[in-house]
């Protein structure tokens, strides 16, 4: 593996409490409203907060790949975001829809 | 208000990452799903995991008290716990649902 291929649980290893952690913090929210709407690169994720420290955005991306709620992949010499909502939908029925209305 | 009556927030000021945060560790979500199905007595609740510390419980129903997830009152010499499902569902519609199925 590339050290630019992040690991990503698979659906069956994805825990419902690790999923609602990555959700319960606001910053972490809001990349996953952004995301919600399509695949960002990056450098579009966390537009609404400018301010925030890029190592803190790492960090923020991290919480949300480990827990499984989002796919963070090489996409040219960026990084590309999708949000695994099929996925999701699949394993927590209704859980995503509830959260992000 | 006397020492046993314990604060509650208002169904308009619980926020919904504080409810995700307070429903993302296993051993609080056991205790949501054990008073989903009816009120329970504070020496009831949590029966489920019989070693788990008086004070870790108290914590434990503290973190899901403010984040208005349930009600603790007086009952008798004991307490109440009681899941606040009708709030809840009219604050974040099919949430409750989807994380108790």
């Amino acid at each position: 593996m590339a050290s630019y291929d992040l690991e990503h649980p698979a659906i069956d290893e994805i825990e419902l409490t690790d999923v609602l952690f990555a959700l319960s913090d606001p910053a972490r929210l809001e990349i996953v409203r952004e995301v919600s709407a399509g695949p960002l690169s990056m450098a579009e994720c966390g537009a609404t907060n400018p301010a925030l420290p890029k190592s803190t955005k790492s960090h923020l991306m991290k919480v949300l790949r480990e827990a499984g709620v989002v796919r963070n992949e090489p996409d040219g010499r960026g990084r590309r975001l999708t949000l695994r909502r099929e996925e999701l939908d699949e394993r927590f029925p209704g859980l995503l829809d509830s959260i992000l209305r």
